[in-house]
């Protein structure tokens, strides 16, 4: 499978993320609940991907209906509340519902457009994010990157991922800086295996530790993805991001955010009012079913931050750079 | 056993830190080379604590030699290699070796005198901490800490986890919030274990969450340990200490240091000085014996960061409280 997500008949395929690096395992959903559970399970993430996601939830669940308008409201209800921080996934599931009444043949268009249209935007940031790079950096340079924002965030390509990696392509780009990224580990788990994949050579780093790595001057560019940008440029992003760009704003190094234009939720007008998913706390009292923590221990788990727009260089999508400061 | 390491007539005791939460096993070091290992692996951590075991060490090399000042040169220096960045674990070693001269019942008693030396000196801090709580912060509070700080980084009572329990018996405190602390855990394992041993209601949470937790206005105070003071007042600790001091500085939260006199170094002028203990990448590769980066991966393993000295609010000794900023 070289798509992460992918329409594949009858049925929705994803790369179960959740199995990675272990193990490449290809599920097939085929009912609006599998792809809640795949969803919520974070077995399908990434901003880009969950839009993909979306629109092809609503294109499943109608697929059979009786009452196209009725079951992809139902489908929308459902899919929406599974990551509440995520803009693209409503985003996405809008789309489709877009066109319930035309018909399931309708939705089902429009989901798999919006599928190629997330090569092509992707395509295009990869582009666009290169060109910046190579304009505004001292190259060849090592980037820090956080969370995945690869293919794996997407269909294909990825973000700020994409970014970096079309950069290497072109000799900009000496090594790659990974976060861990607690508790889930998608730096470790994901980036990496992406990362051997291209051939980009690279090092995980722990979350705590990026900081002063920035600090010391080992690194010349921080690029992250972004799952919501409000309409003042505040950036919502995996949680461990906002410590980043103190850091990077500290040290003068350019902290850049790749996002498609439908992260951007110009109804919001800052980050404050951005609500924080808070998931399970057993996230972060272990770790793929190692216990770490004692007995009775509780824990805070927001899976976001907030980034305030003054600590962001520049805002790359696949139509224009937005400089910040 | 009540103390983290103790001398037990004939052997250093400590309880293996490796093993908590899960087991309470002490062990009893009868040579340097067992010692030298115990600290390698961090069977025995902790600034204050490694200073008691630099001078054990050095009584139980020199307790049957023939040639006292020969043999504690050598433990000396097969100690003080075991962990570069900790300026206590020298301290301890030179001052149990400066009795050499005067023969092994000296050099013990000086190590005997430093043990009860740690008690006391952890004593006084958390008093002048809790006192320092009560008249600059709005209380009861919510505190953040990382890593451990705790008895178990002493012989008793601990350093900011001291201060923290005083605090909290004082009424100054409701909730402590512990970063778990990537890559060993020192939060998730041993804060926890003391904080919930001592009835003090506590959350953990992720190193890249907690600087945001900090920025959303949910945390009054950020009290962390010490592993070396620079003479300009730069502080290097557990790596992770940093993007805490960065958002509690833009968020206005006072950042405290709880550290011993012990623990400055006035030999190096800066932060920059410092040079930072870098660990096995083993460490960062997986999570609690859990393999979780592909195959090949590599990792930077800095186990120490740098906080500059505009960040610190203040630091507390057993002997003084230092304003900073």
């Amino acid at each position: 499978m070289n798509r992460t997500i992918d329409w594949d008949g009858d049925a929705i395929a994803i790369l179960d993320q959740t199995l990675l690096p272990g193990e490449e395992r290809v599920l097939r959903l085929r009912n609006v609940e599998e792809l809640a559970e795949a969803i919520r399970s974070l077995r399908v993430r990434g901003a880009p991907a969950l839009g993909v996601a979306g629109a092809l939830g609503v294109a499943l669940a109608v697929r059979e209906a009786r009452h196209v308008r009725a079951e992809a409201d139902r489908a929308a209800a459902l899919l929406s509340a599974t990551r509440p921080t995520a803009v693209n996934l409503s985003w996405g599931i809008e789309l489709a519902r877009a066109q319930a009444s035309k018909g399931a043949g309708a939705v089902l268009r429009a989901a798999l457009e919006l599928v190629e249209a997330d090569v092509r935007t992707n395509r295009a940031m990869a582009e666009l994010g290169a060109g910046w790079v190579a304009e505004n950096i001292a190259t060849p340079t090592r980037v820090l990157t956080h969370c995945n924002t690869g293919a794996l965030a997407c269909v294909e390509i990825g973000t700020a991922l994409g970014v970096i990696a079309e950069s290497y392509r072109r000799g900009l780009i000496g090594e790659v800086l990974a976060t861990e990224t607690r508790p889930l580990l998608q730096g470790s788990r994901l980036t990496a295996w992406e990362l051997k994949r291209l051939g980009i050579p690279f090092r995980l780093v722990a979350d705590g530790a990026a900081p002063s790595v920035i600090a010391r001057g080992e690194v010349g560019l921080v690029m992250v993805g972004a799952d919501r940008i409000a309409a003042n440029g505040d950036v919502a992003n995996k949680v461990g991001t906002f410590p980043l760009a103190l850091a990077a704003s500290r040290a003068g190094v350019p902290f850049v955010v790749v996002a498609p234009e439908s992260t951007r939720d110009e109804g919001t007008a800052s980050g404050a009012e951005i609500r924080i998913e808070e998931r399970d706390e057993a996230e972060v009292l272990g770790y793929a079913g190692v216990r770490v923590a004692p007995e009775g221990a509780h824990a805070m788990n927001p899976a976001f931050d907030i980034t305030q727009a003054e600590l962001v260089t520049a805002i790359i999508s696949e139509s224009r750079v937005t400089v910040r400061r």
